[in-house]
């Protein structure tokens, strides 16, 4: 699956990062958000605690050309947060009667323009139209950070794993279902708390575990904390984040993504006769499943495919004879490797069925013999109710079409995905404990 | 006076303005902004009503670095607000129960910390630290846009000219005390309000009178509507407006600052008999001063200094040694026009001492004869309260410095203020109606 | 005059710097050119001599938009030149057999087209369009520097001053007709050579003397040292420096630049029996000329116009019907020192009678009942031959209409120039010395 | 091996591209030398023939980050010739007797320092440092472009392949040693030449044969014509295009990048009998030699590191703790995919063995029990004589060491190489038709 544009009817995931270190929190800190940069890459921001003070820096962009070594010389300090987002500029800061706080989170409220009209005829008004600033002014209300946060869930309906930085403390929570994921980890420098895993990883945080449906911790110089647990009738992990949300390094409840993705590829592979020569990925998103499929099956590994890592997409022609003339700009294909060849080709997913169709044309342009195109996940019907108006059903090819008029579609030789059954076993959780909304259109909430 | 730090300790003072024009607004509330530049170089904004739409666009630094062409035509719309500021960048966007609404204003709150802190506990919080946000709060508790403002006067101490745009109209407000300007002009297009008639002026649009005490006028298609009028004790106009912080070809509440600024030169004039070859200003500041002098008294006009008009202070040399020997980059001497003169130098104030004793300086350096200091304002006795700490107190060379002993301290051969009574006798505006608290001590609030 | 577009009719005359300073160059250079900035807006430059090596940094801007605090760290040295200019961007560094050398030269090349065939044939070849390569093209030929300037002073017909560093020295030399100004000065740090005296005032170095025309000046640890002078046959010094090029404080050739316009004011009073309330210039240009009609005539001096000191060219509106209804934004008019007055109103020069005419409209539409404009340099009927096309001549309005037809244009009361004689007479200089061919027609070469 | 740093010491490849194209040339060139980028980052640049003016832009930075839609827009005309580089600014423009033309080159002239000394000697003189320009000032010489071309190919020793732009004629020339690739392509739109025919692809642009060594080939509206070919004593393709330096998707000299190191790959399988769970490579480098070592050795193919997308130098911490504890920006470590496995790691070279070391130790900390390095290229014991200082001889570990020893140094379980006679033979070219510098030491030149 294309990530951008794509991948926005599904979720706003975002990615938050929070951190207390005796040596000072902003390398950690900086390296934290880079690190969930997948997640989101409209905005960056990192909020830190200096002296009693809360500072605050947001950016446009990418973290890596976003924050310059002059901003983190100014957000010193051994406690902050951030965040990466494809929409809300965030942290916000806050001052209200519990004094000024900084939060950031990820997820999606469903009833926030009904939470929003409940404080506005409460006296409240609001200066972004950010859904992240009614959950602050919901938290707002309470006698205290934490009496605020429980208040706040309970009219909040969505998802949320969300971090706080006031004057003395640093919080965060995982809402009652659990939909995103939140990992706890520590170092001999302090601990820290972050979307995924990877993010902890990459300066040497060891992950201890993950935070709990509905849990709420404190994080200071005394380690982590449990405060309080909101009641969790159930859980209800989003599984898109191993099918393709999620970094291909990261460990989510328990779970690897890598070896997810690789059972997925092998499931697809169990059942299948298909005579090829070779098993490809679509690169980056696929690669887990081909690795995966290759194994079991047996099929030699290629890479039809070049990664372009210049790729960028500040320029596009607007001449429309232009645009058709030029390949993928992110994707080349390897010629060599294709032609002549009967392809496995694996990606996580189908939305509307246009980049696959291009993909499966350029390798059979490039003298492909046969192109088997194989899903990791089953076909999507229904859109993350946590983000889209309904609009984007229409835009679901597995919503109106036979996997076989899909095929036709997009020109494949064959086509399979995984089945829900054999998609929730090679994850290995629970189905009762998954949000499964986006195959089943059964949401959880 | 120089401007910039040194004005600070007096007010900030800010420069608003508002339109509705038949003909889409965006170019006159450019200019508008840009023509009150000189009362606020640090952030400039705009806000405009686009079909339904209010839209915002803030910059730091200059109208005419800050906005671009692609700005002006995101911002369309008949009607809109703008904003000049050394410290806030306004206007802010609010969304209340009374639905969204944008603000903008001149002044200051003295009781800002004190309503924020009832603010709060009332469960308002606050996301930015300037005071229009208070204002903003208060007047979104209220049933509607005049009634939230009426609301808001009462408990607010301070001055404030307000500008509030709203789905539907745009609305104006000034003080009870109206201490600080604000104008109300119309032309074949619309009507407008501004800080100053000189934005006015600019684009054609004629100053039909001011905004009058306390009172509310509500912009619209159908023109200028006076909806209301707060009850004022007193009237208290900041009769520094005439002295420094207003453009010289401005009219304010009916008394041209030129005509105000030459009288105060001819009262210097008038019982001076100091015998000298010229009479000079300091750029851009006493230049009205010195025309007054000079028709007076009858001695010739000159300029001995050069105002540069490529100074910026963007760079500054770090090393003391280069700072010493670098002349004043904005003022060059002209050193014909010095050697062997005596030299009458007008300004309108001296804060501190430290720029006019410079200025004496660098005279005599080039060969002046005698300079004699004449100041149009009476010597400044405590800051401005609208805006500082007590701190500032101890900056006025003239709170515990006898004249004799400024002009021993500041190298002039004769020092001369004019006296309070000449002062106000040279605006022309009764006593009991003007702010002189930065000359008598004595606030009217 | 109004700077610009205008004067580009008349000349590039660019400014440039060189020094020697025991206590590096950097600080001196950058302040040197940016006391000539009013010479040349469109680029800027400074090379350095660090170490050995010849560093280069050119921008294009002004010098305070376009040299960064970095940058200034980065170019060391005790020995530098530098360049401000309307059309090229200077100094340039050409590596030639003798070694690595920068140059920068203010003035004209008239036959730079065939000087640059006949290098081309000689098997040159060039890298950019400037007339400058052309000069360091002639000067590499030599055996030494000084060899070289002198060959390339013998085909070359235009007018130069020009500065050049190569790894051990600097030099500077002034054209045989020394049609350009260049001072000499010297501090206690060291010696520098300037196309005005005002940028070594700035930081304090005294103006010693002029380089004389054909000059060769060699630069360095040991002082000023003349190597050789070029036979000159008649001197020609630009008059049109005095007249508006040069800036007020400024003395050129021995003759204070703000004495000449004062002289030329008041020359412009001695004959005239006009009845006027008073006299004013149109700033900055006319403000010298106003200040000696004044004192001559004995009428009263007042501004009728305000100098904008935040004018930006960055925006220019689109639509006709905005541009017709916005003032100057560089000059308002000072309505209440307007209103039923009689004004003598001066300025330097009337080119094409566009930008008079409507400073003439907005007096008279502010209420003006007499507009008697007075010039202080004769009717130019001219274009400058060292830098434009015959084209030009057609835009001079004094070319074809007489002095009332010019008057009856540009909507004056009364229009009067300076004649030839009292121009030069002004000035002081004998008339054989000077290059009035702006006046006259008859150009020196 | 790494990109960026460590291959400035073995060649300067840049990249050129020519085009004609009867639709206007602007887009193909741009998106040509985008999918040029990997062969240098630093500068970029197009020059176009837009109405026999010859337009030149360059950039500081990549071809996407530098380039906007307004250059593209000012870039017009049907013939231009584009260039990215790891140091030299091109094209460069320069005006000679043959009029103006526009050049770029890739490779490296040995004797450019004796070339511009005689140049010198001859009267010219330099504007850069670049070998291009004294390229440019020997074609210069020529009588007609072609003659200057022919010229200068006698004295010049080093490697280029090169285009020209004049005012008629677009030309290309690849020296006759045909060190560096140079390859013809054609479409229905025009003709194009290209470093790389991978960036040829992208537009849909055929390729239909490499330029010949030493042939000088014209580009205009009747295609492409063979002008004249300079005597070829031998050919001497680098073979480190094939090993390194050339994009996975491009084909040269007849032999496609992608089998040549998929060749090299299944070299090291060939006689390897090292017992092992997975084979990965060193992305991206890597991957070529992983999938041909997979596919012949039939072990499985797995991803030990993962890619990151957002990597990006421009920021790194600079306290030394900061840098200890962060992991690799560029590539993560895949954990699941390594603990407890047996490991074959695939690279193309081995420079200084920093990088390869740090791989190891990155995969044995994450668990792996035994990492087999294997090498496609042969052991490096020569740096680049066409781009570096003697200096880099001994930063080479190969120079010094043994296998046995580099394998101990890097910490290796096994070490191999492939042979000179295996790296020759799995490109499938002649010997004596390769470079093969790198690997014996023993230079063509």
């Amino acid at each position: 699956m294309e990530c951008g544009k794509v991948s926005r009817l599904f979720s706003d995931n975002c990615g938050v990062f929070g951190i207390f270190s005796f040596n000072g929190c902003i390398h950690d800190l900086y390296y934290g958000i880079f690190n969930l940069q997948h997640r989101g890459q409209k905005f960056c921001g990192i909020s830190t605690l200096d002296k009693k003070r809360i500072k605050l820096l947001t950016h446009e962009g990418l973290v890596k050309h976003g924050f310059m070594r002059t901003d983190l010389t100014m957000l010193q300090g051994k406690m902050g947060i951030g965040h990466v987002s494809l929409k809300e500029r965030q942290p916000i800061v806050l001052d209200s009667k519990l004094g000024r706080f900084a939060l950031a989170y990820s997820g999606n409220i469903i009833n926030s323009a009904e939470l929003k009209m409940k404080l506005k005829k409460r006296g409240h008004s609001f200066s972004t139209g950010y859904d992240v600033e009614t959950l602050a002014k919901l938290i707002g209300e309470g006698e205290s950070i934490q009496d605020g946060i429980e208040r706040m869930a309970e009219p909040v309906v969505g998802a949320y794993s969300l971090v706080i930085l006031n004057r003395g403390s640093l919080y965060a929570i995982r809402d009652p279902y659990a939909f995103k994921p939140l990992a706890l980890g520590e170092s001999d420098r302090g601990w820290a708390v972050s979307s995924e895993s990877c993010a902890l990883d990459f300066t040497g945080i060891r992950l201890i575990r993950d935070v709990e449906p509905g849990e709420l911790v404190h994080i200071g110089k005394d380690g982590v904390t449990s405060l309080s647990k909101l009641e969790s009738k159930r859980v209800a992990h989003c599984a898109f984040e191993w099918g393709y949300f999620a970094r291909y390094d990261s460990v989510i409840d328990g779970v690897a993504v890598r070896n997810a993705r690789n059972n997925l590829g092998a499931k697809l592979a169990n059942a299948d006769n298909v005579k090829a020569d070779k098993v490809s990925p679509i690169p980056m998103s696929g690669i887990g499943y081909a690795l995966g499929y290759h194994r079991r099956s047996g099929i030699p590994y290629d890479e039809v495919y070049l990664y372009n890592r210049y790729s960028d997409r500040s320029y596009t022609p607007l001449e429309q004879a232009v645009r058709n003339r030029i390949a993928d700009e992110k994707l080349s294909v390897v010629k060599e490797a294709v032609k002549g060849q009967r392809i496995v080709l694996c990606d996580d997913s189908i939305v509307r069925g246009t980049q696959i169709k291009n993909k499966v044309k350029e390798l059979m342009n490039a003298g492909a013999k046969e192109v088997h195109v194989r899903i990791g996940c089953p076909p999507l019907i229904a859109p993350c109710r946590y983000s889209v108006s309904t609009r984007s059903y229409e835009e679901l090819i597995a919503r109106k079409n036979s996997v076989e008029k899909i095929r036709e579609v997009i020109g494949a030789t064959t086509l399979r995905y995984n089945t829900l059954e054999d998609f929730v076993d090679a994850i290995g959780i629970p189905r009762e404990k998954l949000c499964l909304a986006c195959w089943t259109g059964e949401y959880p909430l």
